[in-house]
């Protein structure tokens, strides 16, 4: 079971920050995580485009103009239980490594597919540690890394006339508890299902993938994610 | 549309040829065409195995023995219009080594997964070219390689008794007439859908992936597939 399905009626909530919360896909993945009911810090370069970015995110959500922080990355890293990171590659180590004391011991989320991209469309690029999330774990030895939410459709997250964002988000790490943690992350959201999705050694090739569904979205026009078959929803549960 | 969705009112049918058609994976895969009404050539190191195996195959398909030939390899390549590669990742470059000529001019499609196990599971391989598709497009220059089938599991496609094999089949190629021939491989099997997937410089990844769905399928006692949302079946014929 997740440890906050219902959300509501489990006791104090861990606060979820999100490092580049005001991209596209950091502030579409904290606009339904708000809508869901968690506190939400938004993190940004810039602590007033933050508080801009929360202050609109929360009246998006239907909630009071101060139910969703914003501060600069240091800020929220401080703040927040859980860190997802949602960063530009070009960013994100220089980011990370001036974060270490602060995210010291929380469980941080790595989202990052380092993509390039040529006239031939995208690619995945080369990472000596084999992934965007292996880096942040080397850069980050006293946190908790888990890689998740590559294939979450930033423009789907952010129309929030889609009820059900239909996708399974593979969770990779290898700390069971904090799997389970961002498992639960991602069942909140509904429609979405946190799926484990194996150790963080195999995070390069999901989030490489990613170069794939941007080739689908092109040839079928459209924002594809996938689901994993032969689960039952209990067992993802 | 496929170019030959309905099978039967198609006219002259691919012969399709399955290099390790008596491995799962390859005779998985056979059974599924075979039942489906198109013309199958097992191949195998052993021409006696193959023509066991397609004696089986053939009965299992509930067709008459001699419908499905079983030759070794390399008259399995020589045969064959298309040809799907399923031999294990430690034969795979000597086989295609050798078959240079007779399958010059023809699909080749790899389905091959590149993975190593140790004491923590499977992960990728490093292969230099990016991937197994990409080194068989180096070692067979004059065929059209296309890489697919990688996530299909061969437990699911040899028990019959399961009418739709739920899962998509993401094809990665650069040419585009050959993907779609091979697209059409995965849409006559029932519940099988054929997507494009990206050039095959976006192999190595798809490959990859069946180390998470390993993963999957250890933790949740299943045999894992993924599907592609955001499609509408129409889109994907």
């Amino acid at each position: 079971m997740s440890p906050y399905p219902g959300v509501v009626a489990q006791g104090p909530l861990p606060i979820v920050g999100v490092l580049g919360g005001t991209g596209p896909q950091g502030n579409g993945l904290a606009l339904r995580w708000a809508a869901a009911g968690l506190p939400v810090v938004i993190g940004s370069r810039d602590a007033g485009r933050a508080m801009k970015a929360a202050g609109e995110l929360a009246q998006r959500a239907g909630l009071g103009a101060d139910v969703v922080a914003g501060t600069d990355n240091a800020g929220c890293a401080a703040r927040a239980d859980i860190v997802l990171v949602a960063v530009p590659w070009d960013g994100h180590d220089r980011l990370l490594a001036s974060l270490r004391e602060p995210l010291a011991g929380k469980i941080v989320v790595d989202c990052v597919n380092p993509l390039g991209f040529d006239e031939r469309g995208p690619y995945p690029l080369e990472i000596a540690e084999g992934s965007a999330a292996q880096r942040a774990a080397a850069l980050l030895p006293d946190s908790r890394v888990i890689a998740a939410f590559h294939h979450v459709s930033a423009v789907m997250l952010a129309d929030l006339s889609i009820i059900q964002v239909e996708c399974d988000v593979l969770v990779l790490g290898d700390d069971r508890a904090a799997v389970d943690q961002v498992r639960a992350l991602a069942d909140v959201i509904p429609g979405m299902r946190g799926v484990y999705g194996g150790r963080l050694r195999n995070a390069g090739q999901v989030e490489a993938l990613t170069a794939n569904l941007i080739a689908v979205n092109r040839r079928y026009r459209t924002h594809a994610s996938i689901r994993i078959t032969g689960l039952r929803t209990s067992e993802a549960d």
